[in-house]
């Protein structure tokens, strides 16, 4: 069978994509591994998200996903998908097991975790290396431990982790901390938690787990003991599959029209593996109705 | 008091402003005469926003009402602006009653409902003519009744007002009907809405309440026996006090860019007054996130 869309990602953007979908009565397959996506790593309650004032992220994603499974005409899979190829007006669709043929794509996969790159990164995963604090920070109850990345995400990790760890320190290799006031000023009101700018890991060092980790502060090399480094770096999206049928930019994300429309005829994206410029659970789930709505009017105007 | 940012509108797209000014510490003033907007005149539970499975007009509202109150930094007045200038890098903000200041101007005041401009409309306003079928809707119990407009709004309208009115008649102006397949399935289910395209109204006449209206079906004339007539024929936004500062779209829509700038420094736009193509409740709210970190990025980078 011919689906009428394929959707690449189980996260705000493609849960919202599925909503609108089977509200136009598009026969629609859905591919996610983790329904909710990256909300369920989120380290500190959501108050952004308009119409829930304060919500764990493991809660938001259990209400996507409750909101997903309403809907009809929506099948969802766990498989991975690794290739994507446009043939005849159609999608060929390839998981590590399946092929699955649809008249549209949206891909709404988001984004990875960036690695650092640097000596004992690869060696000490999970042994002392993480990237999701949620996830791991309870095996580091009364321990030091280093999050690297200055971001909102770095701060927030620093939050979440305060009531767990010992002393938390975040080191950001830019000149200033990227993080939102609030967490900011959070952050400032914790004497465990160590805030350095021009901090640059150099090294994650150990036995069988993390003992310490070195770094640059203004130029001087420092060694640290700290038994958890958790990467808080950015995201990477993962587009490398797609790279004949999408523009990308220098950050590897797809770069869409207003529409959501890629460069490919019939095939999408939505959400934060797209070129947007405000990464907003609000904004991915926006962009995710966008794109369901052109998808419809391909279908129904524009397909030959 | 100079303030920070001033949100004129308190629907979907305001308040989410205000949540993302209020995470960002500025000082804020929202002017909002009906908090949620138009979200409290929907006809048939929200079943697309995202997160909310199914949720009528009025308690979405409330929701986003209660998410709004517990921002610091936002005051809520209920005063309507009528009349900005932008003055030595500040702006001028005048309701009726009082004269404000602001760094930076968020609009977000949605659009109201078009009027037909035809004989009748403005003497039986009230009196038989209602743009808003959630309100007014009881009065018709076991009355025959029409509404005018085939979109979304229309077949709402008519599915809320099935278990009220006796006998609905849809008139859609166009040769086709705009609403979702999902709401024309559900008119077409029931029997007593008769939904007509290429029907288009010419007068509501009466003695002191509607009794009836005539209008043009494929170039025929006819005279119907109705009691209500309710206009769903969409919306237009108020804008135009702000004609100097902001270009305009031919649907009197402020255009703006990607972050939601328009022409004027430090004025910004979002929601559905905006030139955006999808108007709907998690687009708004969407937009009104990137209006308020422009706003913020403004105040923080960019001012002068």
């Amino acid at each position: 069978m011919i689906f009428d869309l394929i959707i690449i990602g189980g996260g705000p953007a493609g849960i919202t994509v599925a909503i609108y979908a089977s509200r136009n009565n598009l026969n629609t397959l859905l591919f996610s591994q983790n329904l909710g996506g990256m909300l369920s790593n989120k380290a500190v309650d959501i108050e952004n998200y308009t119409g829930f004032p304060s919500i764990t992220g493991i809660e938001l994603a259990e209400k996507f996903r409750e909101h997903l499974l309403k809907q009809e005409n929506v099948l969802v899979k766990a498989e991975e998908v690794n290739f994507i190829q446009r043939e005849n007006n159609t999608f060929k669709v390839k998981t590590d097991t399946e092929e699955y043929e649809s008249k549209t794509v949206i891909i709404a996969s988001g984004s990875k975790p960036r690695e650092l790159n640097i000596l004992g990164e690869k060696e000490f995963l999970g042994k002392g290396v993480s990237y999701c604090p949620v996830c791991d920070g309870f095996f580091y109850k009364g321990k030091d431990v280093a999050i690297i990345g200055g971001g909102n995400a770095g701060f927030e990790s620093a939050i979440y982790l305060n009531s767990i760890a010992n002393t938390i320190y975040i080191l950001e290799r830019g000149d200033k901390f990227l993080a939102d006031k609030k967490n900011q000023e959070k952050v400032n009101s914790f004497k465990n938690i160590k805030a350095f700018t021009n901090a640059e890991i150099l090294e994650i060092k150990g036995d069988k787990f993390v003992q310490s980790i070195k770094w640059k502060n203004n130029g001087e090399v420092l060694e640290t003991e700290i038994e958890g480094v958790f990467v808080q770096a950015g995201y990477v999206p993962k587009t490398d599959y797609l790279k004949d049928l999408v523009d990308l930019n220098e950050k590897k994300e797809i770069i869409v029209d207003e529409s959501m429309k890629t460069k490919t005829k019939g095939l999408f994206a939505a959400g934060d593996i797209t070129n947007s410029k405000v990464k907003q659970i609000i904004c991915a789930a926006s962009s995710g109705a966008i794109a369901a709505l052109s998808a419809y009017n391909f279908l129904n105007y524009e397909q030959n």
